[in-house]
């Protein structure tokens, strides 16, 4: 795959902001399959334990399809992602899941409106970068995982659902903390989905609009935890 | 790829001593990945994090040739594995690796040792499996990147070495407690290489001889990580 002048490439501050896109979602799938494999250290049986082991994997690989492609843009996906670490790290080192279920929710709430984010930000790109995006977001299969252990633990004892709702709201609250620093760390970035010099973004009633969406999923994905939003 | 009875699986004992090292040797690559992981989420650089997630990445494949030929088998790689889940588990607990050094010495020497015995077995089985044994063994470039790091945190600072040194006594001795365990609990197994009912297998001084292999190829992968046996 080349890079053409009219993907946008020609701007500097637009190659920038999808180096710095690639970046955080390369970061994202590698600590995603740090986490996942960790996660699998805490699994009640082997076969758990083997699927959610496989499912870190193809996390890694979407991590390598990222790396390639910020190779092609002649960028080194090392310093691509050095910005983000310390947020992800501190995002991480405030919400250690204590078990196996405030793991899978913490991958599935997080990954969930993480992946919103991406394909909001996805509409707003070339259409390489765009397709890279959605292909590294598809599931592998965790959501439908997560959804059905945890469900199956509160059928088996209710209390269970009152502890990981506070779990998952204080995810989002973290989520979004570290989220607010990187877009004011980060203006390449940030330039992508807000627009500037020379380039059309969203307004502030789009942005509004954004979050409403993200928000609504995240709404739906709780319920089907089984879990109050 | 089908069994044929001039393999020996028309022994069911043989048959049973081939799922037991299949079992142990697919628990071992999975909890590899699962440890060198988790090892990334040590590593000092983002660099350093993604080549170790690379390697993990390399052991959970080699899980899945296994979990492939044991169904080839008509067993279940979860039954297979688990008569070995409390040795392993008990071994990384006691040796928990409280650095990212710590961690890459027990990689390296811990699968240097497990390695040297899986191909002294190989030498007693059919040459499917034994295709197969070695396959798996084949190193994913850890045992470079392992000696590459030690030596340069020694190089940094001498006193790393006596350390590392105590570390990897440790290590050994722990194996061999759990190795021990599991050459006790397991008969099937323990019959392929000293052999069985109809079934030759090594003498008490080729045992000898096969333990002095393995303690010098251990000698010899500490003087390349520049540690005293």
């Amino acid at each position: 795959m080349s890079v053409t002048a009219t993907d946008g490439f020609d701007d500097p501050a637009y190659r920038d902001g999808i180096v710095d896109l690639l970046g955080l979602l390369g970061l994202g799938e590698l600590t995603g399959f740090e986490r996942m494999a960790a996660d699998a250290g805490l699994a009640p049986t082997l076969a758990d334990k083997a699927a959610l082991a496989g499912m870190a994997v193809t996390e890694f690989h979407h991590f390598e399809h990222i790396r390639d492609r910020l190779g092609e843009l002649g960028a080194s996906v090392d310093e691509a992602m050095a910005p983000f670490r310390d947020a992800l790290e501190q995002f991480h080192a405030n919400t250690a899941p204590a078990d196996w279920l405030e793991g899978l929710v913490k991958a599935y709430v997080g990954d969930g409106i993480a992946a919103d984010f991406y394909r909001e930000v996805a509409e707003e790109v070339d259409p390489l970068t765009r397709q890279l995006v959605l292909e590294v977001l598809a599931d592998a299969g965790h959501a439908d995982f997560a959804v059905e252990r945890v469900r199956e633990a509160i059928a088996a004892d209710s209390r269970v659902a009152g502890r990981l709702a506070l779990w998952a709201r204080r995810l989002v609250g973290e989520a979004l903390a570290q989220a607010q620093r990187v877009a004011v760390d980060r203006d390449a970035l940030a330039v992508l989905v807000v627009g500037g010099a020379g380039r059309a973004g969203l307004d502030l009633a789009e942005i509004g609009q954004l979050f409403a969406r993200i928000t609504r999923k995240h709404a739906d994905r709780m319920t089907k935890l089984g879990l109050s939003p």
